[in-house]
């Protein structure tokens, strides 16, 4: 059977080149970054080449890297290290700003925050799933502490102005954050240009090994650790170096910042074929922004069905999507971000993501072109919801 | 050259039996173990297959079992998940318990948690590296929320009676965590019968990969999290699952403990010949107990010399050894454990630690005997003190 993965903003297969990479960090070159034996300072080399790598990607300079064991944990680091960094220098800023359609690691840390004491005012957006500068340049108190808005969102696509958001933040003197995991290598990043303080990748969503990340932060930007211990990225993130790991990172953000000119737009026009050829069946629409978007995002709702059913019956025939965000798939409750657009929970509940990758095909689409309908159909035929839809 | 690692309690290789389960999970088998698609649910598969034989080795049930970046992060979260839980729940439990000669992971988070109000005892240690059993329970006070004692350190090897203080803070009902990231596969784990309520491993100290650990924290244990997000690990740490680091750690797990019986008291024995032959140096002693002992650890002092230059040489004759913990190797402070056990700042500088490990033979110790004493003597002919030496 033909199978076309279609789910690469919930994970992606590791590069072929960037697994030859990482193998000689496994068995041969194993050493701990931080011995002062040979083993070691090959270890400590290969960091360095690392975080000199990525930082030129992101435009900034490799002693603003933070690795992490990936998206999560950045924006954890991000949210909470600013937030414990507050309270311990008993700061009076202990105002937070985020907005409703970002990831559950930004707002979960935030609802968690809200427990230390932090207040947070949670911004909403329009039916596209973008934020109003003006509603936040409003939200902003003189107790506002940081602002966490995410760059293209997981579920929708849709792409914020982060430069002009970063640009009110940096007005009020607030620190800025963004979740950059879905938009890297896809979109280009610098962080300077962007205004940002703070951004947010992870190694998996760009043909990385899973278990890391990295968090961009400008130096002079106060953070306490969220993991303390053997003071490793200059005390900001402890812990032994996954030396394997971060070197494979390191190849996927090169190689996919190097393929981004000529895959993006191919990938985008193929994403333009499925939107084109999905939206044919009726009682269908696209969620998020037609145009800010991400370019391998497609997101529809095909009313009348469970989103949950269609990814099921997709996956028998070898195509692999979801209903929104990998983490809560499992979750019975409507997504939060397409709620926040304005949908019904019946109609969140019919959603479908579909998410491109380098490796997709025209043939892939057409493929998924000629499958999915079908199975709209199938699946209408025995809704509860048939005799609103016949 | 011949090549001798000796730093086992730093890191260690991947096995190659390990590297081969892992590999599927980068390549063919990348799913996000939430997908509800068949990559997903494979993967989910294989998680639920690595958390049963981990909890196995360590006796536990496998719901009891959290994965984690390392052992740093599993002490950060065994620490920071308590306290934060009790400082989100308003407990009056506000009293810390460890000991001075706890990693870095252990001991900075503490310091950190004192500005977050909550007050530690930091408990001393005899002159073997023991804690004492009655200073123990007398430091326990109607606020002690939670004991952590490592089963092994990491740098002098000195092995706790960790039921006889777990038994003492159940008493108290108290909770009580355990760092066994250096005896783990080097000793037999069995979380009811040591009474402990947490439990730290590392994978990359076991020859898994760097990256992954885990913690193991009884059911009731009431902690909150340390990075929120998706809900992963059953709320308690989120963050995509590291499937192709956890499925490798699951199998490094499974290997050392079926090798325990047969290989540790062969690598005991080889470390028994290389106390001998290394303290046949003059002015030398081992530190740390000499029976209640991790079985791959030899930490010596070599008066007159500094343990950094003593690495170095090593290094060139292809040893590799270290002077004590690897993170704190760049330091130039002298070793908190060895000055916790009565060691002056001056011995504290000439120790090495020498760890063993199952790819270390009789001609490695040979070798390293044969080396060893003449680095020493070339040092001490060079070295500042030699006046009160020779």
């Amino acid at each position: 059977m033909k199978k076309v993965y279609l789910d690469h903003s919930a994970t992606s297969a590791v590069d072929p080149q960037v697994m030859e990479v990482m193998l000689p960090y496994f068995s041969s070159e194993y050493g701990n970054a931080s011995s002062l034996h040979a083993l070691g300072t090959d270890a400590l080399e290969a960091l360095n080449d690392a975080r000199n790598k990525i930082a030129e990607v992101i435009k900034t300079r490799p002693e603003e890297i933070i690795f992490t064991s990936g998206g999560t944990e950045s924006n954890n680091l991000a949210l909470k290290g600013t937030a414990f960094a507050a309270l311990t220098n008993k700061s009076p800023k202990t105002h937070i700003i985020t907005s409703v359609i970002e990831h559950d690691c930004v707002l979960h840390s935030c609802k968690w925050l809200e427990k230390l004491g932090f207040s947070v005012t949670y911004l909403p957006v329009d039916t596209y799933g973008l934020v109003s500068p003006e509603q936040l340049e409003d939200a902003i108190t003189p107790q506002t502490l940081i602002i966490s808005i995410m760059h293209a969102n997981n579920e929708i696509g849709t792409v914020q102005d982060i430069k002009e958001l970063g640009a009110i933040a940096h007005e009020h003197e607030v620190y800025f954050h963004t979740d950059a995991v879905q938009s890297v290598t896809k979109l280009p990043i610098d962080v300077k240009e962007m205004n940002v303080d703070m951004l947010s990748v992870s190694s998996h969503k760009i043909h990385g090994p899973k278990g890391v990340g990295c968090l961009h932060v400008k130096k002079g930007t106060k953070i306490d650790p969220v993991l303390h211990g053997g003071g490793h990225e200059r005390g900001y993130r402890s812990g032994t170096e996954n030396i394997s790991g971060i070197v494979g990172f390191a190849e996927a953000m090169k190689l996919g910042e190097e393929r981004r000119p000529a895959e993006m737009p191919r990938i985008c026009q193929l994403r333009d074929m499925l939107i084109e050829g999905a939206l044919a069946i009726d009682h269908s629409w696209l969620n998020g922004h037609p145009t800010k978007r991400l370019p391998i995002n497609a997101n529809f709702c095909f009313q009348f069905i469970e989103g949950e059913a269609l990814v099921l019956r997709l996956s028998m025939k070898g195509i692999f999507a979801s209903t929104g965000s990998a983490c809560s798939s499992k979750s019975l409750e409507p997504s939060h971000v397409l709620q926040a657009i304005g949908l019904s929970p019946e109609d969140a509940h019919s959603s479908l993501r579909l998410t491109l990758g380098i490796e997709n095909t025209k043939e892939d689409i057409v493929y998924t072109l000629d499958v999915l309908p079908q199975i709209v159909e199938a699946l209408r035929k025995i809704s509860p919801f048939k005799h609103s839809y016949t």
